[in-house]
């Protein structure tokens, strides 16, 4: 991650002997790391950096002002502002590499593993990205170029490009040298496989690095390799590399573009990155935080207008539902005591649909549903939602009908109940399947759509049901 | 993951020939393994398993009936059921085992990492599990057991036990014979990382691999080993691992019990891993579905009765909530139009408080709360509802005053959304805290607890002032 960080698992022994790096500073003053900020202290900043771990450090750099945070980053060297980014929660890591001046915002991204680094440079607006990306090594340039392009949910998005590959040619003793000479370069790679690529940089085998210890020498490397590895394609998708990690014990599988030459690494740790990314975007947008996350340290009006974005939204919504109600209140005036179930319909049609979703979703990530089971779906939702439907509806009939004393009550509200959960299940379960086929995002639409439709047609069917039993009714 | 796995990265050319695994068998007959299962066919589902892979196989796996999906890992040799079991969701994984003879399971699990086949042990009923466990090697069970005992969301539980460790006077050329001799054994062990152990097995240096490239034969690993390396104790939580692995580059962290003796290795991709479960599983229980995933391919009783059990709990409550709009049918009665808008109140407050969970659910995953910033929380989130409940609340006050030319029943209806938007928005902010602080599933109950009590405040709220400014507004 940056220069002077210790080689694989190991810390300098002064740091360990001070205790569990959790417990460091944890009585410390919130307000310190801002006080020295504010006195311009790069000496003492660095050494709280250093010292301060776990979630002290991420609570105190989080709720730094996002001024403190890039006048920190400013100040210290790039090793260290490296360590900072990569402790901060991605959105005020990305605001804080936008505002700094494009060259130490390079020179901090250069000490940034590539991936996390591509992961920023996506969320910057493109020219302030292609900035700082002009001032990179010129190769180094190129590969950032190459990856910011992809989506962040294939295989080429995902990859890492420190990896390590020599031509067939080479023998055992070089790629010693070149390890020995090169070990600093070299700490931050996940060195487990060597690759070995043909003239035109096409992979053509791999090295398990423990083959090493037991070769010659002399021995070239297309002796000693595992020719033809199994490789992955730049493009392809998150589910299936999620499938391929699940079944095989692999740490790493090499990228390769189109033409076959070796692009990149994807590791195992950043596929399970990626899922869990994908999860906690679908829980936030199923919650109704959209357009990225939110943290409390920012500020109001960014939180504000994000939020009420989304409210806006369904309070549009909301009231083209009602607006049902509106058109039938004579019946509602007539039967007062429908307005009571109006509300637990409306809400318990969310519910179902919404379990439907969250089964949708998880088995399109499975990778055990695809779009076109669409059939197969609503077929296993609608068997759910007759059981389920039926018990729900019997219920409240039971509770509007003792209530009031009136078995016809119970009817409208009861047979209203048990449809609208067969409308809900199968919506529920559909949806997510259908824009996840037209490529739209299931997570931040499904919720919207579904509970439209179900407020929707369960108030027609409450209403319509009560309109058509009214004689019974009062 | 099974002794005849072939070495890291690789297949055997002949597979990797035949094109990328997600084609295989991209047009075969979904029924044909069901079919082969049938006729006990064991070569022919053997030959099946190993050319079969990605959502091919997944799916066609997960549509076994329960049946077929025991047959099939009773009948091929345990290092191919150990296949099938990786590839397929955990709950059916578990399902299947549960129900083998515990002879048959035990030879499979015995060819599962350590970290799976604890969580697969840890999700059978405790007699079934231990007839599992006492089949195995005497040393392996006795992992097993102290694995199962820790809780899956610290190091303990997440660890793996497959790593490498040796005595300090062991010699480089010891090591190298070793890796030789167990070549097989080690196959599916990730050796990044050589841990040193003293006489007593605690801790006292790690030697990474590539620094045995370079050693010579005859040292000891106490003169290459770096000296007290980076540990975590068992009972590390996984906020605190997920923060260590995104401040340094590890990619495996030894873990030692309270005695500093090395009992496992937790690395980066199963802290990852268990990033994403939680994740998926607070979506989950976000939307309904509790007490595990369910696939469609479980029975219809299993998928009703568990939504069932949710969707009971929520109509209880919404019976509850709705009583209140039932106390006050004489209002209802005299200003019928409000009925409009209590659906649109009780959506409305759910909505803002929903989003307001969603933060404090990922400020307590990412470190950056804890359940002592309460009142912090509350603060940032009171100031939110105020600017929100404002604009939500004069939105819908002008609909209610344009609709019907009433002013007040515009006041009415926006003030009541107004304040109840505030009180969303705090309840949802501060309920996951005060969950997570009572040692509660936040994901789980801030939801029903959110919607109850902004439904009850909402009703009561909208009633309360339409009651107070009756006169105005018939």
């Amino acid at each position: 991650m940056n220069q002077s960080a210790p080689e694989d698992g190991s810390r300098p022994t002064d740091e360990v002997a001070s205790g569990p790096a959790t417990t460091i500073n944890e009585g410390m003053d919130e307000g310190a790391l801002a006080e020295m900020i504010g006195d311009r202290d790069a000496g003492g900043c660095t050494e709280w950096v250093e010292a301060t771990h776990g979630q002290e450090a991420v609570r105190a750099l989080s709720r730094l002002s996002d001024e403190e945070r890039e006048q920190l980053l400013a100040m210290v060297e790039p090793d260290v502002a490296a360590e900072v980014v990569e402790r901060l929660p991605e959105p005020q890591a990305v605001d804080a590499i936008e505002h700094l001046d494009a060259n130490i915002a390079a020179a901090i991204l250069a000490e940034i593993p590539s991936d996390d680094r591509v992961d920023i440079l996506k969320e910057l607006d493109a020219p302030g990205a292609e900035a700082i990306i002009c001032l990179m090594e010129a190769a180094e340039a190129d590969d950032i170029r190459r990856m910011v392009a992809y989506d962040e949910d294939v295989a080429g998005g995902l990859m890492i490009t420190e990896f390590l590959a020599f031509p067939t040619t080479a023998t055992v003793s070089e790629v010693l040298r070149d390890l020995e000479a090169n070990a600093e370069k070299y700490a931050d790679f996940n060195i487990t496989y060597t690759y070995v690529i043909d003239e035109a940089g096409a992979l053509v085998g791999v090295v398990p690095l423990r083959r090493f210890l037991l070769a010659r020498r002399g021995a070239t490397l297309d002796t000693i390799m595992i020719p033809d590895p199994v490789r992955v394609t730049d493009l392809e998708p998150l589910v299936d590399l999620s499938i391929r990690f699940r079944d095989e014990p692999y740490m790493g599988l090499p990228v390769v573009d189109a033409t076959g030459v070796l692009i990149g690494v994807v590791e195992r740790s950043g596929v399970e990155h990626a899922l869990a990314e994908e999860s906690d975007e679908a829980y936030r947008e199923a919650l109704g935080i959209i357009g990225g996350e939110e943290l409390r340290s920012m500020p109001l009006v960014v939180r504000s207008r994000r939020r009420l974005a989304w409210l806006s939204l369904n309070i549009v919504l909301n009231i083209i539902a009602a607006s049902v109600i509106a058109m039938h209140t004579d019946t509602l005036e007539a039967v007062i005591a429908l307005a009571v179930f109006l509300p637990i319909i409306s809400d318990m049609s969310g519910c179902s649909g919404n379990q439907a979703v969250a089964v949708s979703m998880r088995e399109l990530s499975l990778g055990v549903t695809r779009p076109s089971d669409l059939f197969r779906v609503l077929g296993k939702e609608i068997a759910v939602g007759v059981v389920n439907g039926i018990a729900l509806g019997v219920l409240i009939g039971l509770v509007a009908f003792l209530w009031k004393g009136n078995p016809w009550l119970g009817g409208v509200v009861g047979a209203a109940l048990t449809l609208n959960t067969m409308i809900a299940v199968s919506i529920g379960g559909c949806v997510p399947l259908a824009l996840k086929g037209l490529k739209l995002d299931p997570a931040l639409a499904s919720g919207p759509i579904l509970t439209t439709v179900t407020d929707l047609c369960g108030f027609l069917l409450v209403l319509t049901f009560a309109s058509m039993a009214l004689a019974k009714l009062t």
